[in-house]
């Protein structure tokens, strides 16, 4: 008899496994922020819900307790003032070891029965999930609640549609027999169980604090696994909602919450003492290049699941829609202040410029269109505002300010300072533009995290697409593009993708953007290049966080 | 159009599928060496094909040949001297490399029917293949062709299988048509490609050169990769033979044979250049704790699928059927001289004795009684012969001769030596037998490879279980068994085999032992403990060999 949660959720796994396997369009999970798809009064109660929380203690009944912490600051300005609980690593990796048998016997039906009733419930607080990821990573609006909350339960859905296509794969049992010619078979009656590894640690970032931890958070779980949960110091907010809603869930179905759990760590040293402990078997991580090659280094006893800094990347080579290709850029350009890890940063041009359906176009000429198409698009404050979002640390403004001095090379568009009136104290930026040479790779082929954005004068296509793809090789991309007009072109950037391990988006001058990946569809990351070692999701991503014993009798 | 070798041998792959799925009995590869499975005179031709190569350069026609290796010596006493081509690594790598796009052009369809293809021409080499292993090994003749070809044979197949499934499960291309209310949809036109990592390294053993050796060297090739086998110095002809037999299968089908080629090492540093090469993205090994770890520890660059060491062991609790239990622990222990990395090493017994059929057993009866079953089996000397095999290493015969010493506990049954007379240098040794306590676990808790067991004084069955849990999580093992009446006992033994996460066999007392594991039933290794991180075969062994690299644009 499947799992009773199983048979409610059934039509979304069917649903996910089908998208995963056809990576047609799918998903679940409304992504207008609508009462038509969430209820009338859902927006004020989800605000509500949200503005019930600030100033008080978000208590979560964890083991281990030993005071509250409150830091994060909103780059809103707004005072949040959640306090969060302390807890002892290791009594919550204690906690959780404890909680891992009953959780292996509920089984593959059981697990993922629990784990979509998890995301449905998620999914019903997506309003109040979307307040609290806007006020604490700085995205707008729309961006916080489709990213932090459908999108995001999304990539938690693949994680759990993934994770059952594996487990469900080995059957629970098995006979078998083997003919002996005229002597009677031998026959073994097996049984074969799924096991977890261990305790699972996701480490979130401060700008997507749901949607790059459900991936791995939902994938551990699934697989059998405890999982703590340990958001990034300025968002944590969207982390505790959800592992309260989590910890209620396994509650309510006779599992112990402990099963999940939020690990505040007020220092790094906290951090590095709960990853590195024995008990713990996997460590999921987005974050920068030290911590990320630290945690490879160090958490020897874990699979290590790491998305780090990357330099994306765009060739443009020539255009039969020189308009809308600009267009296209400059959303990607501005979209959450380039604060994405998908988010271009280098644009090859050839120095003899490219052709265009506006004739021909110099170098200098696409730098100043793409710098005008830009800020044309930023300038109805509105739109500005609601696109652009806030400046979600002070290392990314100072970034900014350096890119605006021509630390990095001649400043095409300078950044500009807007107010946002419902905000006063939101640091809002605009992209800042620099032109460089494809010999000044000092500047260009580091992670400059923010709305700064290099246009990079190559010889020629060719050396354009050469220069991309070491780019990627050495330093790693989540994103590449191209624009071109000629199937030759696209071959050889296509070539040099598949060398180099990025996905590749092709002439996208609508209603699609490069920095944007749709779960079960879209794979984020390949996990072939240095800005990843796995994708969401794929079989990789799940299938080695569970191990299958065996055992074996006469029949 | 299907690719005409996966047409040829699409019912192989399709048994493969169903069997690795319902986990029955099932395999394409005859596993009796007669004439009416490989038809007649195939014995005495593949005999001519291993003479034939006896005294001789062993050509393979690689790049970077520097000259000519000759070291193995058969622990028959036979001489081989076969010399095998040595090749500058880089040479193997920088061939390796180029000669990969045209494999991934090849696509999933191309890549499988291939890897069949070769599968099913080694099969036709099983008797040839048979005699390289026994004369390189020291396996007996039956055991040298079931383990060293048609088992073997399904180990590599089974990983073709695992890496068909995963990557078929990819769409080579999809339609994402996204609904955009009352505008019309957002339409693209997506393409996925499966690339393989890089290149693969495959590090065989010595004592199964091709049962070790086929899992990785199969997942790495299907998924995509180029494969150098990098094979044990005594044992590579059968490695060579393989190789070569590839290299033509390649050929034959307009792929560069550099595809896959042989590095013989005649230092370790050689394969230490080799394995840390960057563009080595994934190393198979089965041996040593000691060059697993160091292979762990410095090949960052890749990922590292590797079987070490382990104390398998089993708990004796009661049995109804106190003979038939004798008789097969004493094949298990005999079997090859117990040169199995799934023999077993300590078996552990309540010091109150044991209930049985024949009435209660003292602890002191059990070790006599084992230890007269394990003589009775090998007193014809045709069937010790056969069974036992001879001893591979010189380690292994001064390991034996220290525990015959007494250095490791009481001799219950010291080991005897027999002369061969088909080969009168052939070192043969009987099982030594060692009683000792389970406090004395420096004995018994490092394996100790080859003919020499431990029965283990423990407290009672809930210790015994207690000491065999605690074995396995702290020194791995493959295996473990446990004999008991009692349902109680035996999901004791269960629940810590979970725990600790190996495979346990129940009361075997028939044809079937706790050291075989049958491919696509049989999950050998869990790659949950310390004897191994990875187990033949399942998801985890193939998925993360290749990623997808996609490409999209407006439909």
């Amino acid at each position: 008899m499947p799992h009773p949660l199983l048979d409610k959720h059934r039509a979304t796994l069917d649903g996910a496994l089908d998208a995963i396997r056809t990576r047609s369009y799918w998903s679940p999970y409304g992504e207008m922020p609508s009462p038509r798809t969430y209820g009338e009064g859902a927006d004020a109660a989800g605000k509500a819900a949200f503005d019930a929380l600030l100033g008080q203690r978000f208590a979560l009944n964890q083991p281990g307790e030993s005071g509250w912490h409150e830091r994060e600051s909103s780059p809103y300005g707004v005072a949040l003032g959640v306090a969060y609980p302390v807890c002892d690593p290791d009594a919550l990796v204690a906690a959780a070891q404890a909680a891992m048998p009953s959780w292996q016997q509920a089984g593959v039906d059981g697990r993922t029965g629990i784990c979509l009733e998890m995301l449905a419930r998620l999914n019903q607080q997506s309003f109040e999930l979307a307040h609290a990821v806007m006020m604490t990573t700085g995205q707008g609006w729309m961006m916080a609640f489709q990213a932090g909350a459908p999108h995001a339960q999304d990539r938690g859905l693949e994680a759990v549609a993934w994770a059952w296509r594996e487990q469900s794969f080995v059957p629970s049992e098995a006979t078998w027999e083997k003919p002996q010619g005229k002597n009677p078979p031998l026959v073994m009656k097996k049984h074969f169980e799924i096991v977890g590894r261990g305790v699972a640690v996701v480490v979130g970032c401060g700008t997507f604090p749901t949607w790059n931890t459900y991936p791995g958070l939902f994938a551990a779980l699934a697989t059998g696994n405890a999982v703590i949960v340990k958001p990034h110091g300025n968002a944590v907010l969207p982390a505790a909602i959800t592992v309260r809603t989590l910890r209620a869930v396994l509650a309510e179905n006779g599992i112990d919450p402990n099963l999940v759990s939020l690990c505040v760590a007020e220092q790094r040293s906290t951090t590095q003492k709960l990853v590195t402990h024995p008990a713990v078997k996997s460590v999921d991580f987005t974050g920068s290049n030290a911590f990320g090659q630290w945690l490879i280094d160090h958490c020897r006893q874990a699979r290590v699941y790491a998305e780090l800094a990357g330099v994306n990347n765009i060739v443009i080579d020539s255009t039969d829609a020189y308009k809308r290709m600009l267009g296209n850029l400059a959303f990607t350009l501005s979209l959450y202040s380039g604060q994405m890890c998908t988010t271009t940063q280098a644009i090859f041009v050839p120095a003899g410029g490219i052709a265009t359906d506006e004739g021909h176009k110099s170098y200098d000429e696409v730098c100043a269109d793409l710098a005008k198409a830009v800020s044309g698009f930023l300038s109805k404050p509105e739109v500005a505002l609601s696109v652009l979002g806030a400046i979600q640390s002070e290392d990314t403004l100072a970034r900014i300010a350096e890119a605006d001095s021509g630390a990095y090379g001649r400043v095409v568009l300078a950044s500009g300072k807007l107010d946002n009136p419902d905000f006063p104290a939101a640091q809002v930026r605009t992209p800042v533009l620099v032109a460089c040479d494809a010999g000044d790779s000092a500047a260009y082929n580091e992670e400059r995290f923010g709305p700064i954005s290099f246009i990079v004068k190559a010889a020629d296509t060719a050396a354009a697409i050469a220069a991309a793809e070491r780019l990627v090789a050495t330093h790693g991309a989540l994103t590449a593009g191209v624009y071109s007009t000629s199937e030759d072109v696209i071959d050889a950037m296509t070539a040099a993708t598949l060398r180099s391990k990025v996905a590749l988006s092709i002439n996208l001058t609508g209603g699609v953007f490069v920095n944007q990946s749709a779960a079960f569809s879209d794979f984020h990351g390949t996990g072939g290049n240095p800005a990843a070692n796995a994708s969401y999701s794929d079989a990789a991503f799940v299938a080695n966080r569970f191990v299958v014993v065996q055992r074996r009798r006469h029949a």
